[in-house]
């Protein structure tokens, strides 16, 4: 696994590395060779963090003059751990931890030096938490699913459209399949896909790889060809903004006035409602519920990653359209609920799911081992995309 | 111009803008309202960095437990001045300072909190300096050529692609103009279009603005529907990594024998050399200067924007593909060269453009007020893209 994410390092200056090492390692030992392999999400040329056999991370920076440094994951569960872990300094301003053995997936993290929060220079940063984050991504030796191989890619392209609701040019991303620009006589059908909370259009391509577990699965002939569009979950209404009036989401309005008809219009799609299906994760999975279900002529499949449901009741949540179950059953083509199993919000989402079937609304639940984070949510789309779609 | 850029601010989730605010304003008087503007490259909600009438930048962040914190702009002529910048502590611990007057355009920075360099947690983030380093976006109120419009727009497109030269796969951008999925028929010129040192294939749609560069002048019928691709510049040839032989970069060889005929293969491209232009930035004109020249078979066109050129000689640089003016102004259809004058490698790019111009080789100069950052680069392609490819 690690060796499929060697592309990351293609793109390193050879410059850069010599440097950057002879400065992280001034004056402290160097690891063995063996121990440990520089993390795929470091930017080029830095050793640290490095992620060992045992899953064991370690993390280095050079901070000669800081009083204390830690390494703090981000979020209560997230895979790294609870943290923060204090880093120890040595002779030269070199600080080094090594964390217990954490879950494999991408985790965002930060370095706290002298109390303040910031990035750390080694690893890319991924939006997330409301700005730029570290993240760390730490490969399972037994997936590979998401992983960047060679064989036909699709793209991932910029929508720019401006937008009547919030007055403001907004950017989607359009992942096309690999064979869109050849297949011109061709019609897709079209997943709408969320990110969470602090997260941005950008999130399911980066921390995501929507578009290489869409390639892998359309190699493998394990899915439809579709298009995959990924908005920003947030959308101030124009005006609102400058009022103050705090959190007005006009998100639901422009999916359902503004781009669906630009998708529409601009790509090859299958515009009827079975070739259309919303899905997101934590509060694009709110989202997905709440847009998909007050439109049922517009979508009919819903996907629900880690998200949404709470106080669910079957008999009115929603507007009621659970309440008849044979009605439901006959609009919704597929309501697809997943969560792992140490997500905080696992209890609440699988009740959810067995008050649906008690009740008699077919759907289906998918469970994993994971926390709040996007191994899981990687997994949620690559089970997800394999159901989608009328052949 | 400021508000051309608001389509930043409309990816801002509010529940995320109050918090911020609160955070970074608790104990310390706001700034009056009139008192600068949040840059555009600021994450949504977040104040500071904001920009004043006369070009001042504020910068504030807390840090109630760090001894010194200072803004640092990042190179030697960065449009930011010299710096670093001390800031001042408050009571509560908030650091603040206000800059000189700074120059216009796009500025990489850091902050240096106890000596560690690290990023504004304010500021978008963006890959330079070999690795993410914020950046600070300062509007001038008379340009607006490379701003996001409510007009056509072009895509930038993700293309993955096997490298036999490196063994890895490679990403590279392609913009395409707004009408390419409308017009199948039509073929395109393509221009290559390189960053510079420290930077990737993504810094001329982050950093740059290429696409809406060329949205622009589309939309206003000043330049002809192009292809541009953009590509990262390093490419380590396959097994030179490990044996740590340092500054081999075999990218001339990925250009010519992998990315031209991937482009050519999978776009709707005008494969002859005239309606093919490579162009680049600081180190990316010294590699468009050697692939160019070195393969006039394949290009017409050659853009060179602050770089190469150091110790030029007509007679025998570059093979001596100069020495016959007559030959050379044959061969090429367009060399542009370009240059801030106040960047540091000024005087020698000039006095290479009037070597030639004395050896009677036709060429096109342009400079323009600037340092050695991407507000000149920007111009250079606005200037440079309206000069290319035959009608």
């Amino acid at each position: 696994m690690p060796r499929t994410s060697k592309f990351v390092h293609s793109m390193c200056g050879t410059q850069l590395v010599y440097v950057a090492v002879v400065v992280i390692c001034g004056g402290v030992s160097m690891l063995l060779a063996d121990d440990g392999r520089s993390a795929p999400s470091n930017v080029p040329g830095r050793e640290f963090p490095k992620i060992h056999d045992d899953l064991r991370v370690t993390f280095r920076v050079s901070a000669p003059d800081a009083q204390k440094v830690r390494v703090a994951p981000r979020g209560d569960d997230n895979g790294l751990g609870r943290g923060p872990y204090d880093m120890q300094r040595d002779a030269s301003g070199v600080w080094t931890v090594t964390t217990p053995p954490v879950r494999p997936g991408f985790h965002y993290y930060e370095l706290v030096i002298d109390g303040f929060r910031c990035n750390d220079p080694n690893s890319e940063t991924f939006f997330g938490w409301g700005q730029q984050t570290s993240g760390l991504e730490v490969p399972d030796a037994k997936l590979d699913f998401h992983e960047a191989k060679n064989l036909p890619h699709g793209e991932v392209r910029t929508l720019w459209y401006h937008s009547k609701v919030t007055g403001q040019l907004r950017r989607a991303f359009v992942y096309t399949p690999p064979d869109y620009d050849a297949q011109l006589q061709r019609h897709y059908p079209v997943l709408y896909l969320q990110h969470g909370a602090g997260e941005s259009e950008r999130a399911w391509s980066a921390q995501g790889r929507a578009g290489f577990i869409l390639d892998n699965l359309l190699a493998a002939g394990q899915a439809r060809p579709m298009l995959v569009v990924m908005d920003n979950g947030y959308a101030t209404p124009m005006g609102i903004a400058k009022e103050g009036t705090g959190r007005v989401n006009a998100f639901a309005d422009v999916v359902v006035k503004e781009l669906i008809p630009t998708v529409d219009a601009r790509y090859r799609t299958m515009p009827q409602r079975e070739h259309r299906a919303i899905a997101g994760l934590s509060m694009g999975a709110g989202q997905a519920l709440a847009i998909g279900l007050a439109n049922l002529d517009m979508f009919a499949s819903i996907g629900v990653f880690s998200g949404g449901m709470r106080n669910f009741d079957p008999r009115v949540s929603y507007a009621g359209v659970f309440a008849d179950p044979t009605t439901a059953n006959k609009k919704i083509r597929l309501l697809w609920m997943a969560c792992g199993t140490v997500d905080g919000g696992y209890a609440s989402l699988k009740a959810s799911h067995q008050a649906l079937q008690a009740s008699g609304v077919q759907h289906v639940w998918f469970e994993c081992p994971g926390t709040h984070e996007w191994q899981v949510w990687r997994k949620c789309l690559h089970e997800f995309a394999q159901r989608l779609f009328p052949k």
